[in-house]
């Protein structure tokens, strides 16, 4: 395999960071998950408390900060700061190494490289609730409402700063149901089509 | 590989009818796309040019019409009659043989079964107009208007009767961009994962 950039945009508690893990492992590339805010912060800068407490949280005015920070950008709020920050991050990382990318909008910070290789990964409510209760911890009461808010910023980040829909099939480029599959054979599918894809790009 | 249904979503354009073939050929099993009407005909008594016309018809009226037509259902508007007949005859061979089936909510009908593997495969709107005018002979100047309305009555009358969203991933267990893939490609994955999904049934 030459290079593939993997993005995995999922739902909460869908398994989307150990399916993205076992992709890396399978295809012998790097991961990126909160991997990405150490980058990040030796990059830009900022410190990782402040990207961490920023990370995947939606903004209301990112257009609007655009337009009035067109001078170089130092008016910009911080949350606008730091996304283009992970921006310029995950760029600089693609252009380096094949690579799997969780979540942060990859997709769109890549959109104009051909060899990205985009999925979203979903599962059914009740196996997202077993999954956060027996792998995060999470009570179980209070399971069904941590993954609809967890969702609902992720879903409101992405479109905002992508312009496309966080869960809309023709947004990526693969979407599968982790729930039907399992997490290992989830993996093995989309390694599978990412080598399948990264044929596709030569033609 | 024991039983498995394969039912495929579309975009128009996609190339879904022809990958479904190849889905069906690669498992050695049954295809249906047109070929519903015939044996919706044969089962129901209702004119092949009758069921035709009304072929994924968006309606207005559905639920409606259940509450009016619950005396027997002879009340009911005549495109609720063709959407019951067909409802009925996807079940039927669905209860019979291991098969692929375009469109017509077949998802939604067989909801009940758990061997059934649900696809969506979608593309750029440029590939799928250069698909339209080269392979169904549209006019290019008409190939886009004529792609946004066919897969606008698709989403109604997908949405209308499913109660669920058309090319939303998690409406199915599989979406996949033929666009990229290509379509012997794409038909490779998806038969791939039929077979992986027939065998994740029986765990």
């Amino acid at each position: 395999m030459s290079k593939v950039i993997v993005t995995i945009g999922r739902q909460y508690g869908s398994g989307g960071r150990r399916i993205g893990e076992l992709v890396a492992k399978e295809l012998g590339i790097s991961f990126y998950d909160k991997e990405l805010i150490t980058e990040t912060a030796k990059k830009s800068g900022y410190s990782e408390e402040v990207l961490k407490n920023n990370d995947e949280k939606p903004t209301g005015s990112f257009l609007y900060s655009i337009v009035i920070g067109a001078n170089g950008g130092d008016s910009l709020p911080l949350d606008n700061k730091l996304f283009l920050a992970q921006f310029d991050t995950i760029k600089d990382i693609a252009s380096k190494n094949s690579c799997v990318i969780i979540g942060r909008c990859a997709d769109y910070a890549l959109e104009e490289r051909n060899d990205v290789f985009n999925v979203f990964i979903y599962s059914d409510v009740e196996k997202r609730i077993k999954r956060v209760v027996e792998e995060y911890g999470v009570e179980e009461k209070k399971a069904a409402d941590i993954i609809n808010k967890t969702d609902k910023k992720r879903a409101s980040y992405y479109n905002f700063y992508s312009g496309k829909k966080w869960g809309k099939a023709e947004s990526y480029n693969l979407c599968i149901d982790s729930g039907k599959f399992g997490i290992e054979n989830t993996a093995k599918i989309i390694a599978d089509c990412a080598i399948n894809f990264e044929k596709s790009e030569k033609k």
